[in-house]
């Protein structure tokens, strides 16, 4: 965090929340308010993204040819503005550090020997099911809560998830990024034992003014998905907690 | 959330995040600075409770005898005050949805029909290992993050937690509420096969002025602890993840 060089900037990774602009921090309000330029993509959301000074503001989602842009082409850009003196904010949205590339850019500008700090968010893998009267954990309910991506990338070098593991976890399951692949990780969980009758929720765009939530068991929810037509943004939650509350 | 009954106030069921004063929310800082009565325990730490105002703070951590104020009593309070026409802040540490005892809170408004949200935070779970280098998710190390309790309510109709399971899940797991459990977790966690070289984190009273973090392995971290002296509250950190940034 302290320079190393002078007249680097500093780069500032930063959650942005689910996207209501008011579940932002104070420090992540301050550090965008005050950056030079802040690189963002399409998931803060509209609200937060609108307010960015426009002259900072740089879209980092996608090329100009309409392709998302590959992350080695985003650290090169983190490094070009921090050697140039300015001041980053990386925005990310939720947390930083739930899937969202952290460890990539951490290890880029230490490499590089630019001062850089995380600034962590309201993580929506938490804050959905919350926003939508869902305790993640609960004293009668869970005494754990795993968070889990629905989309492995086929390159990245993590071990493999074991959905049969998980189905044996007796904790709730949050998935990110499970919209299109429910189909598949609902059966693994069913194959691992996992009562079929579990209840689920999909939570759409939490916080953003369009938030919706559908629910559904593990056997009924990729039928709740598709008539009711749920798209990403949206976080999964499995387990008892999703009842848990009466209302 | 809409007022049920006139002259009700309503209840927040607010996150703190960690402990530093610049990771509330602006929603939870607005609600704070706004509130009639804020309840709290120790747990936002001493630089968020020096910011409540003196005439809204309402400590309910302890009772006058230094014994810890049951959840009852303290349900009885938020109650109390809501039909009394005040408008509540119910303050957390971290995410009021994470081991904190929101669920019961929710519950009890809804039954005695008196309005009431949950405003999300900054969880500790994850903010910890973040301010300590630590991204509890990686690309190349963990697609997967469990949060789990270090001490099971006895009491508790949760379901056990099952650590041979959880040794199996090739994931990131952080415990809360874990540093006296240590060893017994540890242990579990070896017997259940989790490699004993696994690098460990323990990051104690994270955001705060005097966060500290210190590491070791599976087999060495109670040894750590000792000598170090580490005391809540502190989260411990298992996996790759640990070692994954260079610093
Ligand atoms: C690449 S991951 C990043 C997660 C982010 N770092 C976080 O902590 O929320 C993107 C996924 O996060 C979830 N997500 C992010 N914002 C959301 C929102 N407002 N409502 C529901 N899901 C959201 C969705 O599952 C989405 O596919
Ligand atoms: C009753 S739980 C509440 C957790 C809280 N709701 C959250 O989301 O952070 C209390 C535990 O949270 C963790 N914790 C809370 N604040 C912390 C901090 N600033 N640094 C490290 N651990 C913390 C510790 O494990 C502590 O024992």
């Amino acid at each position: 965090m302290t320079a190393d060089r002078s007249g680097v900037g500093t780069v500032h990774l930063v959650g942005s929340g689910p996207g209501d602009p008011e579940l932002l921090t104070l420090k992540a309000r301050r550090l965008i308010d005050s950056a030079d330029v802040v690189m963002h993509d399409a998931l803060p959301g509209p609200e937060i993204i609108a307010t960015i000074p426009e002259e900072a503001a740089e879209d980092v989602g996608k090329r100009a040819n309409g392709e998302r842009t590959p992350q080695s082409e985003i650290d090169d850009r983190i490094v070009a503005h921090a050697e140039a003196g300015r001041e980053v904010v990386r925005l990310k949205g939720g947390d930083p550090t739930v899937f969202g590339r952290a460890g990539a850019e951490l290890s880029t500008c230490i490499a590089a020997k630019i001062p850089v700090e995380v600034v962590p968010g309201v993580t929506s893998a938490i804050a959905g099911p919350a926003l939508a009267g869902i305790p993640v954990t609960h004293r009668d309910h869970a005494s754990s809560v795993t968070v889990v991506t629905g989309h492995e990338a086929p390159d990245a070098d993590a071990p493999p998830i074991d959905w049969e593991a998980l189905a044996q976890s007796g904790g709730t399951i949050v998935v990110l990024m499970g919209v299109g692949s429910l189909d598949e990780y609902t059966a693994a969980l069913a194959d691992g034992g996992l009562d079929p009758s579990t209840p689920v929720a999909l939570i759409e765009r939490a916080s953003w003014p369009d938030q919706r939530a559908v629910t559904g068991t593990l056997e009924t929810i990729v039928g709740v998905r598709d008539r009711e037509g749920v798209e990403p943004p949206a976080v999964t939650v499995i387990g008892d907690v999703v009842e848990a509350i009466e209302s």
